[in-house]
């Protein structure tokens, strides 16, 4: 599994802007904001085990129950439509309307929080369907930074180090479908998919070089760091990495030798404690 | 009119605690969102003239109605028992809610936006009731930072440059009363009124002096600012200045000084556009 642009469908512009009008009025969950830097990741649960609602954190579900829409998917009919249309729901766990505006997730990987479940009931193939977007709304994974687009279908490799950025008020939102383990073969979308690996040229984020200054000049925020504003540093740096290329590893690296420079054992261990919490122990 | 503690009343932590617990489940607005660095101040009107719910901002709501529970204050029976106990709502403009964590305000001057209404619908007195809070839960005055506690309330000055900060992920909520303009001798309060000048000795918060390399230190994020992370870098000077005596003017001196250092002019311009809007242009 790598992440790659699985193929694209044809959008229906104005039922899109219907349903993009009723997501708004939304009453969002802000589950796992601890991986935000900004604003809150918001999130709305569309169709889960049973239709039930929760709170969106996808662990406490019971995924024993066909999947539905819930009271959120029921009012979007153009969403339904398109997970009806184009994806295989029997295999479907979650989906879910998620909104970032103003905000940086922290590079983390995914899933292991899930494995006491069965292979069934476990989250193993995640799809992301931009509904709205922009230039500045961007996707990291390791050292690549690229854009998904409106109409098209991604699928992710969550276990690789990755995050989501919105560097501007204008709010992205995207539908994430979450499926279960389907065995190799099985398919998960009803489209033709393109068979083109990894993530086209075009939809990469051509970045210049860090330069040694700059560099520099951002590890000497370590003069700066409190426990106080740790997470506004974590995200400034999020950000450079965002918009600049210096090197796989940039914001790790950076985030714990500014911790470290610090010379304070309470902003040290913190870093080293996040470090282990987002990268190391999220994988296998 | 001065920023002052205009007296105490007996808290019912019970029925306090059950209100809370209704707050948590609210479907709030976050207004005025650029005023936040970090995670949006969020408020909940409880009282507005006619009961009109409304999207939170002030300046929208028709003031020519008598002021009444909205359906949120409906719901908070020791809200609206402190609301008629211990306020005259003849007076009342507005009711709010407003719950606030790991963010802090933009220093600002406030009333200048609602100056097109005649004076028995504008703000002239505004009212804070903490119904939860914590010792990082602050309030900046000018030079002055000081905490305001359950079972106090507070009359602010919100003509001098303010700002609030909740360093700390508890969620601090307070009931924000909005008075019209009554003459000078017309009390608001139906409590025992504490006549004594001020911000009290016990709720002032203790800073030690920035140090002059701590003052370098942020001056020299002039090399890291960009329009990415300008609001992360004006939020990391106004916990500064939470923590530390800088001098009044800290804030925006600093931010103006790093911004003209950064030696870009884009940047310049917004730093200074924003302390001609959050600080000039918000007052008479």
């Amino acid at each position: 599994m790598q992440t790659r642009l699985l193929g694209t469908f044809e959008i229906d512009h104005q039922k899109l802007s219907q349903d993009l009008d009723v997501i708004s009025h939304f009453d969002f969950d802000e589950p796992y904001i601890e991986f935000s830097c900004g604003y809150p990741w918001k999130s709305a649960m569309v169709w889960t085990s049973g239709g039930v609602l929760g709170d969106g954190v996808l662990s406490r579900y019971d995924n024993r129950q066909p999947c539905l829409p819930t009271a959120n998917g029921r009012k979007l009919a153009y969403v339904r439509e398109i997970i009806q249309n184009f994806f295989v729901v029997e295999h479907l766990l979650f989906a879910r309307v998620v909104v970032m505006s103003n905000n940086v997730l922290v590079p983390h990987r995914d899933f292991l929080e899930l494995e006491d479940k069965s292979k069934d009931e476990k989250v193993a193939h995640r799809l992301q369907v931009p509904l709205a977007t922009s230039e500045d709304a961007l996707f990291m994974e390791e050292n690549v930074i690229y854009r998904m687009r409106v109409g098209e279908v991604w699928s992710l490799d969550a276990t690789r180090l990755h995050s989501a950025a919105a560097l501007t008020d204008h709010k992205r939102v995207h539908l994430i479908l979450d499926f279960a383990d389907t065995g190799k073969e099985t398919r998960l979308v009803k489209f033709g998919e393109d068979r083109s690996a990894g993530i086209p040229d075009t939809n990469l984020a051509k970045r210049p070089a860090l330069s040694a200054g700059d560099r520099d000049a951002i590890l000497g925020m370590s003069k700066v760091i409190d426990m106080d504003n740790f997470k506004d540093i974590l995200g400034i740096i999020i950000k450079k990495h965002y918009r600049n290329d210096a090197g796989e590893g940039f914001v790790w690296e950076t985030m714990r030798e500014i911790s470290r420079l610090s010379g304070d054992p309470e902003i040290e261990a913190h870093a080293n404690n996040l470090y282990e919490h987002y990268v190391l122990s999220r994988t296998d």
